[in-house]
């Protein structure tokens, strides 16, 4: 079936979020923790966290206007650093929930059952129970005037993880660190690899890797 | 263990590409359908999705400066359009092979076995053999002076999919339709739901629906 722009625009708006928020495909799944000027630590969930680069390593996600993440927004520019935190099986459900609507002064970390902890390299809050952990310093961010939505642009100043899932050619295996996959806005997916492919050239068919 | 910027910067090439394209987490797994003003069609995959906005419905993607993406580009910027078809289980080796240097005379259709698809909405080619497939027309794009990647922002013009896929809530099951995850640059997921949760109240533990 069809469903053009206008209908779209028709759907009741709980109904028209979800459906979009599901359009996309699969999505990563994180916990962004901050730390505001006077010490109070925060923490809420992205599936919008994507690759920016290499070489300087860099990450980015889109942060809408006004919303519950603001006070992630207002800590990392204040702090100038976040961390991102892969969510993986054990933790989903706290995950999940500190996309409540939790008042400037309550920590999520307390709130939801997960631990902050702390490096010497940036100020912003990792999450313990996280088996792959990236702390980043803000570098800059866009507003798109479309929507008013916001991209921000973080470089890695470090990353924090178990040896053992870094294969011989640096793919990190995620999958075997727990990390789950979101569809939507509220769907939690564990994967299971089909394959590694070669890299791709023309004529010739990709191997399994 | 803990890896720091600094010694991320010294691994070799190729070994850092690997490493930190599996940082984020799992990503989107779509082809991007564009045509260029003198008919060719161009098919590329990216894993760099996101969803932008829901009223109005909008996507957008991360696009590298200067790559075999480059066609991508010049055709959207041309012609206005493009089209976001995601890669399910049947077709994720053809979709690998769209990341080829193909020359701009070749179209990634025939190459890689899969088959263009027209809608009079949009001029962009739609991929027959997706499930799921979005119509977009350009609405603007933000140079990272960072490291010069785009971010490309495209509003939906229309969807094209299974009607069952769509539960009544309007969230679109995108595991029934074989939709896969990424990890890395190279590795396909199939995944499996776990649950949805309930939308998450402070104080209250989300149930799952």
């Amino acid at each position: 079936m069809k469903i053009t722009k206008e209908e779209i625009l028709k759907f009741e708006k709980l109904y028209r979020a979800t459906f979009i928020n599901s359009i996309a495909g699969f999505k990563s799944a994180n916990l962004i923790g901050t730390i505001s000027s006077e010490g109070k630590t925060n923490l809420a969930i992205f599936n919008s966290v994507i690759h920016v680069g290499a070489n300087p390593p860099a990450l980015g996600f889109l942060m809408r206007p006004v919303s519950v993440e603001r006070h992630t927004y207002e800590n990392i520019k204040k702090t100038g650093s976040f961390t991102i935190n892969h969510i993986n099986k054990e933790i989903y459900k706290q995950a999940h929930q500190t996309s409540g609507r939790y008042d400037k002064d309550i920590s999520e970390f307390d709130e939801c059952g997960l631990t902050a902890e702390y490096s010497k390299t940036i100020s912003a809050p990792y999450v313990k129970q996280s088996i792959v952990k990236i702390g980043l310093n803000y570098i800059e961010e866009y507003e798109i005037k479309y929507n008013g939505t916001i991209f921000i642009i973080g470089e890695i100043a470090e990353i924090i993880l178990h040896g053992e899932i870094i294969g011989k050619d640096g793919f990190i295996n995620i999958e075997d660190a727990g990390t789950i996959a979101i569809s939507g806005l509220d769907s939690y997916h564990e994967t299971k690899r089909m394959s590694r492919l070669s890299y791709a050239k023309p004529g010739v068919e990709p191997d399994e890797i």
